[in-house]
């Protein structure tokens, strides 16, 4: 019997909204947590003898430094933050707003045009004998699950930079007391958006298939064909949060950091600093929400991906529930796995000094990835039937299957009927899982200055900026070439024994930890926040020490957190463009056809045209910044000698608008090539596309992200001085160290702009193909049909 | 009758050679008109009334400054340049020979184990009822004509170096005389270069069919499969060339100018500065050499790509002679074309002010493109027959033609038989041709400073070198999407009307104006060199301006033609990977196969491990530079002054050396991969290598060339001062001018190395695998055989 497995349908039912909801109680556990830091001086004179509170030994009095005027001092500074930083996601919303409500008619009309907008049940797309749901449902069905999906990602995103900003100055106040006690709170609220986010995504998704299954029936093909619109919903949402936010951020810092560092001469945060407060709100706007929402984005789509090939599959065919939603019980498992792994950072050990914060990062991916591997191991076993087929497009092409003779369009029939084929599919999560992993530690290896690479273009800062560069540019060049082959090996291993499915899977596997992997990269931003705040309240430089420390493990957790997001798309547009191709009935894509050919160059070519306008949209709205930092400390009298306050509010303004206005052409680039393409070219040029994107997108996105994380733990290696070669480099003010500087500056739109965009563009053009694929089949490919 | 064509065999066996020796006939009439202008003193001082010599009115006459030493000054300075470059390159011969021989013996080994190396006759590849020569013929003659293309590649390198080495202070001094003359002895120059290449190659290839045809007879299908050795040899000593040029010329040129320009405050060329000879040796040895192997190996590849793939169509079969030569009618036309082209350069018009140079050179392109397509259009309708038959592969699959049992493998076949079939053919050469033009246009738009793109980045050099780099970065992106557009097309065209054989034409009308397409390429490193020569010798600023505006033309130029070289490499390389797969036997290449996906993946990173490497060679060679260059300023006493002589020999070596050990691992790189993947991976994993380094590659050269002709240009714009723009920014050694240096230095190795390497990467990658397709068919993918 093929369906015979453990877990029964009814208690999937039980236990995925059960993993999620233990999920949110985590993370407002760790919430509840972190309040405890009180912001509120009032309370703190009471002097309770709680472990968190004031009552502990604090560094300031060591130093006869108590001053009381701290703590109102960094409410208001994170007040401010929290402020603009809210204001700037209220008015992206405004505008997101409108472009998801004009996207979300399109998709109805462009789906229901498929059958003239019939409502009349028609025969099912893979099984001709079989009546399915009308096209029309799929349209609104589709434009549903597109909304959620949205409305769950803008979520995602505030929600974390809600927690982010709460954060901050608790994180700046702990660091009184120590640097383990600072790594708690920011972990913790690092934490928080982790698990809101991974157990939101997946409870959303959970409840919308039951809901849409009172509709859709026994007909899942059209059910998960529908849901596919949650990926979509979701990634068009991150690509505005990326994009969006990437700009306000780097245009904030180059801006910030041209006329301060550079020109005047003054520290980082500095308070004198007009653009200073943009900068802070812009760590939350882009690293923060734009990486919650890419990353969730990546696991709806992931789930989607597999959901749909899993459809046409014998476990929608045969509908077993149990082993259909094997996806979400493996992101459901994931939940559980990163909550042990979390108390691993939190509660059974305690960092004390400034060296255990990295090893106590990389920990954590370690932890993750070794109890992930026993948890899908134990999914796998309990979820999946010993034996089960699942279609291959691709590898033959347009086979009439004789035993079927109605069943058409896919390819090779694969089936596992020996006893292994669930440990095939363990093997598929497995190879994905812990190509994440390597993927990681490269980036770790590329892009922490313990190593000899960051080192080297430190040390060629030392004849002058112009070799840092391209010292720093060969760096992310070579950086790509382990992942690339982490993600072809995850390819190959998991299509060939499970097809496309196996590749949803293997990104399912690498999504599967993302509660952690959030954790410990939004735990970077709060970090940055946190010295910035301890820059700006004036407070002693032991503190802005060890929150610099807690910083500079952000920057290398944050380019590993960049290296997950970056290989997970990789594998889920290829899941995702398999589900395009065989829904939009392509045979083969055929490189040596010039339809797919030309496809394939130029959707090579768009990665480098969407940088071009990110970055040039980066440079630009800095140049304004710069204008607007010179103007103030030209006209206001005082301000450099710290007696006069700038106008922030100025700078802010300035980010914000030229984030919203730049924000278009790149977001039209990636949504409207699909639709163009699609509709005059048709579907083999659009597959073309899709594969010539993501070959090329992936390369670049590795090398600028691992090229900005270079440029930055270079200048903070001088900075910091720690071994004798970086002393012979420094110290800040020399010329190697200014040189670093410069570095450090091109790399910011490369690591924070155009490099982490360029995921979303690969995914969310994958997710559109397969969404319009519907339309595109049927009405696509007219300049081909004119001519 | 389908053969009926009006050139007869026996016009067509003496048209060709007799173009080509005009070709060469012609570079000779202008090496004599070079050679007029004399470099003996004694001979000045004879005064003949010649108007090429010295009895002209002379600026320095009329600034009383005419030196009498300045002649022999520029005498010794141009021969040690040439003493330099020859040294280097026979440095670089001796171990390029080295791997001739080895790469020789390989192909002999890998192509004659195919069938044993067993002497008998075999079956035809094609026909299996016809009986072909056997393997290890093809292994004999395809190693012949790779050492033949290795040689003639070689031979083109070094006879540029020496005309250029012989060119550059006779330029300087003619530009005491005006700007008009000294144009007319760079232009002159490059012509001989442009017009020996061109007519070389051809008849090396002419005359090498006509020797294997004495052995193959009928056996056209083997006579053209050994032929495409000539493009493998061609294209693999201009890795060499390219790659060691590369870091020879910019390891000087970046480490002359991180001491000279930005430490010490000496100018561009000045003879303190002990690097400046290896500067200049570099000119001449990256971009005279390394250019001309890379275009005569585009050339010699298109060729025999479209030669290849004629000889199994109906040209091959019917044994057509004059359609199988149309290749190289084509460049017979070619040759002819470009020599009345560049009469309007030198003899029909007159260049009087320095303004006119640039529009002189674009008219070049406009004249030489109108006039080709003249040449096209008759040569098509002279050479091919009004219906013929072209092998479509890749179009559809595995079809064993019902009416020809016995020739299997080739796909859909393609029968031109109405009255407009040799139309057809000639729109994919005219296609290609203006293809190019419009590559040349982009990329004049983009790096000339006349233009907005340059003047952009020159004004973003206000905040900083920071700035500077992001907008170059960016500007280099963009410019990379109408290329890629208009390549795109020539693909979908070309492809239409004659499947890869329009692929094969088209890159061979691209490159049918070589040799005037090199003849104004060469004139740019021409012109840097006579400036540079002019600073070294003393002479006055006047000559300087004058060299520097034809150099200033020159870098222009030289963006231009290494967009012509990558347009056409993508073309060439595509005709080559559709005749590998062909040859392979290779049915599709569909990307939805894990073996292809991987390959496409893997390859399209290639391109970035390459650049790397590369970047980070150039990197270290100009660091060691920069500390023999500091070395001498500070234990030479009396350098910085003038009083003594630097030791250029000892700068000189470090290039040499640096670039012969920084050459092998890119080189192995690129010949081992294709042998690598071919022999343990197998075809497909190939094929997808080849599609994804293609696509992949084509992106980066071009940004890389463009980005650094941008920086290049934007340092002069600033330097030159010429509008009230340009002021503001300026003067020399402004902040703005230091962060343009700074830019300048980050492009040169990407522009001259790491950027024009790539379309070699490319090319050379698919015609290995073509040449070594009959022994991957046979015994490739080891791995996949024992799994």
């Amino acid at each position: 019997m093929m369906g015979a497995v453990l877990l029964s349908e009814f208690a999937t039912e039980i236990v995925v909204p059960v993993c999620a909801v233990i999920g949110i109680a985590f993370s407002l556990v760790q919430w509840l947590l972190v309040s405890r830091v009180k912001l509120n001086p009032e309370r703190h004179s009471s002097g309770n003898s709680n472990k968190n509170g004031y009552s502990d030994y604090l560094i300031e009095e060591e130093e006869g430094l108590n001053d009381p005027s701290v703590v109102p001092k960094c409410a208001e500074i994170q007040s401010a933050i929290s402020e603009g930083a809210t204001s700037f996601l209220f008015t992206e919303y405004q505008y997101v707003g409108i472009f998801m409500v004009a996207f979300a008619i399109l998709i109805f009309l462009f789906l229901g045009s498929v059958e003239g907008f019939s409502s009349k049940s028609q025969p099912c797309t893979y099984d001709k004998e079989k009546t399915c749901k009308p096209a029309l449902a799929t349209a609104i069905f589709s434009t549903i699950s597109f909304l959620l999906g949205a409305i769950t990602s803008v979520l995602s995103g505030f929600l974390g930079m809600k927690i982010a900003t709460y954060a901050n100055a608790r994180t700046t106040l702990e660091a009184r007391k120590g640097v383990g006690k600072a790594f708690i709170v920011a972990f913790r609220s690092g934490a928080v958006m982790g698990f809101l986010l991974a157990a939101n995504g997946l409870l959303v998704l959970f409840v919308a298939i039951n809901l849409f299954k009172l509709y859709y029936g026994d007909d899942w093909e059209g059910l998960f064909e529908a849901i596919t619109g949650y990926g979509l919903g979701g990634s068009s949402m991150a690509l505005f949060g990326r994009v969006g936010g990437g700009i306000y951020t780097k245009a904030a810092d180059v801006g910030a950091d041209l006329v301060g560092k550079v020109e005047r001469n003054i520290p980082e945060d500095d308070p004198r600093n007009p653009a200073v407060i943009a900068d802070n709100v812009g760590d939350n706007v882009g690293d923060i929400a734009g990486m919650g929402s890419d990353l969730f984005g990546s696991y709806a789509e992931s789930s989607c991906a597999a959901l749909v090939v899993a459809s046409i599959s014998s476990f929608g065919i045969n509908h077993e529930f149990t082993a259909m939603l094997y996806p979400l019980l493996i992101s459901s498992v994931g939940i559980l796995v990163c909550l042990i792994t979390t108390l691993f950072a939190t509660d059974f050990f305690e960092i004390k000094a400034v060296k255990e914060i990295e090893p106590a990062l990389k920990k954590q991916l370690i932890i993750s990835t070794v109890l992930m591997t026993v948890g899908i191991a134990i999914v796998t076993w309990v979820g999946v039937p010993s034996s089960f087929t699942i279609y291959n497009f691709g590898d033959q092409k347009v086979v009439k299957n004789c035993d079927a003779p109605n069943f058409v369009r896919l390819g090779k029939v694969r089936t596992f009927n020996s006893s292994n084929s669930d440990r095939q599919l363990f093997l598929c999560v497995g190879v994905g899982l812990w190509a994440g992993l390597i993927i990681g530690f490269v980036t770790e290896y590329y892009t922490s200055n313990a190593y000899s690479p960051v080192q080297d273009v430190a040390d060629s800062c030392r004849t002058g900026a112009a070799t840092n560069v391209i010292f720093g540019l060969a760096l992310g060049y070579k950086s790509v070439i382990i992942p690339i082959f982490a993600i072809a090996i995850s390819i190959f291993v998991s299509f060939s024994f499970a097809a496309m499915y196996g590749i949803a899977v293997a990104a399912l596997g690498m999504l599967s930890t993302i509660a952690t992997g959030l954790a410990i990269d939004a735990y970077g931003p709060i970090s940055d926040n946190a010295g910035g705040i301890a820059e700006m309240a004036g407070m002693s430089h032991h503190i802005r020490e060890r929150t610099d420390a807690l910083d500079a493990a952000g920057n290398t957790t944050a380019a590993i957190g960049k290296g997950f997001a970056i290989g997970s798309a990789a594998l889920v547009s290829l899941a995702l463009f398999g589900a395009f191709v065989s829904r939009a009935a392509i045979s083969t894509v055929d490189v040596l056809t010039p339809k797919v050919f030309i496809g394939l160059i130029v959707g090579a070519m768009l990665p480098y045209w969407f940088s071009a306008m990110t970055m040039k949209s980066v440079g630009s709205a800095a140049l304004k910044m710069v204008e607007e930092v010179r103007r103030q400390f030209n006209t206001i009298p005082g301000l450099m000698e710290g007696r006069a306050k700038p106008d922030y509010a100025t700078c802010v303004k300035i980010s914000t608008d030229a984030s919203i206005k730049e924000m278009i052409p790149p977001g039209a680039l990636v949504m409207l090539t699909p639709l163009i393409v699609g509709t005059f070219f048709g579907v083999e040029t659009l597959a073309g596309v899709l594969a010539g994107a993501l070959v090329s997108g992936v390369q670049i996105a590795i090398s600028a992200s691992n090229t900005g994380g270079a440029w930055d733990n270079a200048k903070k290696y001088i900075e910091a001085g720690a071994s004798e070669h970086a002393r012979t480099l420094g110290p800040k003010g020399s010329d190697p160290h200014k040189a670093a500087v410069i570095g450090d500056t091109v790399g910011d739109p490369l690591k924070d702009t155009s490099g982490p965009s360029l995921n979303i563009l690969i995914k969310l053009m994958a997710v559109e193909s397969l969404v319009f694929a519907p339309f595109f089949a049927t009405h696509g490919g007219l300049l081909f049909k004119i001519f």
